[in-house]
């Protein structure tokens, strides 16, 4: 009894509506098989109350919006959002809001805040949560972020960077779930998973 | 004035001291460039007490190895160790030992303790430090554990698993660096590279 083979048999259609690599890559780390079918759903602003239910609502909107043409397989919709000082801090809009966010991020601790949404077709059922993990950056150089937002890897990524990449080097601690911080928490996902079995 | 350029052109010659494919990767990750020459070191047995200072000396032991018949370069020598309950647990014998360490794991915290050494023959100088990482695992099933030992993936690592492969669904928290969790503290690395130029 092989536990992602028999998560594999009970959900042999997942689909990942994101288009996120990262994501991706984090599926296929466990073993998971699945197709991609990102969503055309805008990201509207999260307002400032209770981000925790607007990430899984944002979330739930975009599994939802993929599974509607469908009949059958496990939808996952998931956002992630970053937060200083109850702040969202989105995808930085070019290279000197990159460098504004990460001066800001430098020396202090930020949360970061995943969204998880499974639309299950097959049993009718629906499960949100969100995982929250505190990062902390230790105090950069001027320089190491200058040439981290030359890099170009700054650009497109909430927060203005990336754990995985070169930037895993200005992380020097955080709290909880690390692959929630990439964009996907997998210990509760698989958590839940199983629990649509029950 | 780049960083990682910077780092480069001060530490020309980079020699880490491990055969360790996850801590070269993670050297990769950041932009460093390197060559591997791993040490001939026995790994002896951590003494219970101080388990801090016993895997930086056996960081040191691997780095001094290494740069003994070299008169240039910066050697990084690194050891990493698994606690739980203060008991030091190694690589698993076998597959009895590595489903006996996953389901001592189960459900609890352990302790994720690098210890790192930088000699640096350029500048006559040495450093050594270690950090330490707390890791929640879930409560597993037993499927899951025999599934991953079965995988081959748990031999050959301390504590019978990798947070960077399938076991990442495992770990539901850490609290510390997770790149120590893999094996080498990004960093803290960068900060003590820095440090050697003061």
């Amino acid at each position: 009894m092989l536990e992602t083979a028999l998560l594999r048999q009970d959900f042999p259609n997942i689909i990942l509506a994101s288009k996120s690599l990262r994501r991706a890559a984090l599926l296929r780390q466990i073993g998971l098989e699945f197709e991609v079918r990102p969503s055309e759903v805008d990201e509207p602003d999260i307002p400032h109350t209770s981000p925790a239910l607007a990430v899984q609502e944002l979330a739930r909107t975009k599994a939802k919006a993929v599974a509607a043409p469908l009949n059958t397989g496990l939808v996952i919709g998931a956002d992630t959002v970053v937060f200083i000082d109850r702040q969202a801090i989105g995808k930085p809009e070019n290279d000197a809001h990159a460098i504004e966010i990460l001066t800001r991020l430098s020396g202090n601790r930020h949360e970061v805040i995943t969204g998880v949404a499974l639309v299950d077709l097959d049993r009718g059922r629906e499960v949100m949560w969100s995982e929250h993990t505190a990062v902390y950056f230790r105090r950069l150089r001027q320089s190491e972020i200058l040439e981290y937002v030359r890099s170009g890897e700054a650009l497109d990524k909430a927060g203005a960077y990336g754990i995985q990449d070169r930037a895993g080097a200005f992380v020097e601690r955080i709290e909880g779930c690390y692959f929630n911080v990439v964009g996907l928490p997998l210990a509760s996902l698989v958590e839940r998973l199983w629990g649509l079995l029950e």
